[in-house]
């Protein structure tokens, strides 16, 4: 048995898997772990990035759905608010004092609709994205209803096939719409270009990005064209702020995953050939988890399994060891290959998710720790919060 | 814009996706619901197998993690008591009032022993499983130190690969340390199957299931050979539990995706080369999802991503419809091909998940509803509970 734990200090378990001033030895796995010292940096970094390049950063807080976190982002990093995906995130932030809101997505239903309308009234300021003129009247309506404002992205799909119009003429219609509607703000183009994020050539990025460069031009010279500015141009992620960044069209960056990294992620590669998890970004956000079973010699069994993280971009990977390999996943355990025997029961290892989104959806709360010690236990503030 | 909601009757938003009473059409979409018709008919099925062959049913709460369904299982389905896998699942299993848990897997980390031998406590009993001689010792101190019984099965690796041990001779020295620590009452084998459940091929599935099946008698066999009954021999899944009830060795059953079904579980076949979705068990558990952009004519964006359910076991289906197919999942988004254009903005679809009980891990609540209104809303009770 490990060393015997002071539960009179510790009382863990139930709702919550460590407190601060603990060991880190004592953690309950498995749980999410930050290594606030790597948060730090890589947060910093991106700041310092921002403000010499003269871009804005509105850091996308659908990958960590922290209020704590955003605030770092903001205090640390210069972020200029917070991007999320969902109206119950924008609930979330807006009631957790993020001031500046930007729903990087369509919301077309109408309860929806009502309570995006209402958010302003707590004192934030909220845009949403569009991509058809029958949500640019249904938007108006519930902005007079509840007599506020909401600023519109006009979102312009730039290869990743999912939301947003192709063309300018789209563009340039709907901007025209939400110019003339009351309660609605146009406020500039969402143009994020999620396929290419996880390339690993730096080559093929930017081939991708190159298009989706041409194609955002177009569309704020046709704006421009009828009289209409694009006060912001917003996209960009991990895997290709710097193409956004020299573009001379975006002006902000909606960066999310480079605070945390993950395996997936890390895997892609600088313009020196060289992975971004091996300098430019460090690995802040881990897995932490135990060996629970060892009863086979070349196989360690570990407590973190398909409830403990998403496994859509592959399995994670264990940080730091080259001994052991986690090799497969099933709902409650991970088998690791342990062909040394080298593990021991309720040794922990550290595993960097496959995708850090949904994998930090899938927990309650961060563990963020610095030498050895838990510092601050954040909860994931807008977990599960998808509607 | 679909049509109007009523704000004075539905409170919705930020933390809860429908309300009971509230029409289908208007709950909050991504959510999981259930069928509430089919779901009965499920549990009382596999009740009424397990009673008419004399097998006891330990239904399996990994897959809900919830206290509703798990009383719905006991009070029409006749099941005995819960599985669940994890001590911080059992304890939001005895707070809810279940009174017989088995933790069908091993629990290591000190802290964590200490919390389970705290739950006879509170009025349940506790069976949990070992494959290791340490920690029959763990076990014992701490159920001493709180004046308490644990029940302990021995675990077998019958061909998951994952926890238990592999010989006769192990399970036999396992329960006789059971047998002489003080707080331990050994209850018998936990011999479970998980890596053939999910084969599609009847025959495929039954040969593994006769390898374990010997396995378990030599066990039974041995312990006896020593004196040691083994009073229950616990075991079986959706895809198996025909082959267990049949083998004249086990006693009970540990079936858990019958109750909602899946569509990988759904791809199964029986005996007679029919889906098991087709007849033997129905699909009660959805992800519900809307249509929130259709802006190329061809493709249709619904708002059930990563964030909704997890793709480990391949993407959902979507429920009775032929003409539209759900072909890709990202973070928040699903992109349905939509040839026709048959799908409208608000759309909602039912989607059967992949997996479900990793896809239940990701919800709050479960919306179950009846001739087209809501229901019930059940917490996922043990969701996230992962340590």
């Amino acid at each position: 048995m490990n060393a015997p734990v002071n539960f009179d200090t510790y009382d863990v378990g139930f709702d919550i898997p460590a407190k601060p001033g603990m060991a880190e030895k004592d953690i309950q796995t498995p749980c999410l772990i930050l290594d606030l010292d790597a948060l730090e940096r890589n947060v910093k970094k991106m700041g310092d990035y921002a403000r010499a390049h003269g871009m804005r950063h509105r850091s996308h807080g659908k990958m960590h759905k922290s209020v704590d976190v955003q605030k770092l982002q903001e205090s640390l990093g210069g972020a200029v608010g917070v991007c999320c995906q969902k109206v119950s995130e924008a609930e979330v932030f807006v009631r957790g004092g993020i001031r500046d809101v930007l729903v990087s997505n369509q919301v077309r239903d109408a309860a929806k609709i009502d309570r995006l309308a209402r958010l302003p009234k707590l004192g934030s300021s909220i845009i949403v994205c569009v991509d058809d003129l029958d949500n640019v009247a249904d938007l108006s309506k519930a902005a007079v209803r509840h007599g506020t404002e909401l600023g519109v992205f006009v979102e312009i799909d730039c290869g990743a096939g999912r939301c947003g119009v192709k063309t300018s003429q789209d563009v340039v219609a709907i901007a025209r719409a939400v110019e003339a509607a009351p309660g609605l703000t146009f406020k500039g183009i969402q143009a994020y270009q999620g396929a290419m994020q996880h390339l690993d050539s730096y080559e093929a990025r930017k081939e991708k990005l190159d298009a989706a460069i041409t194609q955002v031009k177009d569309a704020v010279q046709a704006l421009k064209s009828v009289g209409i500015t694009a006060d912001l141009v917003s996209g960009g992620g991990t895997g290709s702020y710097y193409f956004e960044t020299g573009s001379g069209v975006y002006n902000e960056l909606q960066c999310g995953s480079y605070a945390f990294m993950d395996a997936d992620y890390g895997r892609i590669l600088d313009e020196q050939g060289k992975r971004i998890d091996q300098g430019e970004w460090e690995n802040a956000l881990f897995i932490l988890t135990s060996v629970m079973s060892h009863a086979k010699p070349d196989k360690a069994i570990v407590d973190a399994g398909l409830k403990a993280q998403s496994v859509d971009s592959g399995l994670p990977v264990i940080f730091g060891r080259t001994d052991v390999k986690y090799i497969k996943c099933s709902d409650e355990h991970g088998v690791v290959e342990d062909p040394q025997s080298a593990l021991k029961i309720n040794e922990k290892l550290r595993l960097v998710p496959g995708h850090c989104d949904p994998t930090c959806n899938v927990h309650d709360w961060y563990v963020g720790v610095r030498n050895g010690k838990v510092e601050v236990v954040w909860p994931v503030s807008a977990r599960g919060k998808a509607y």
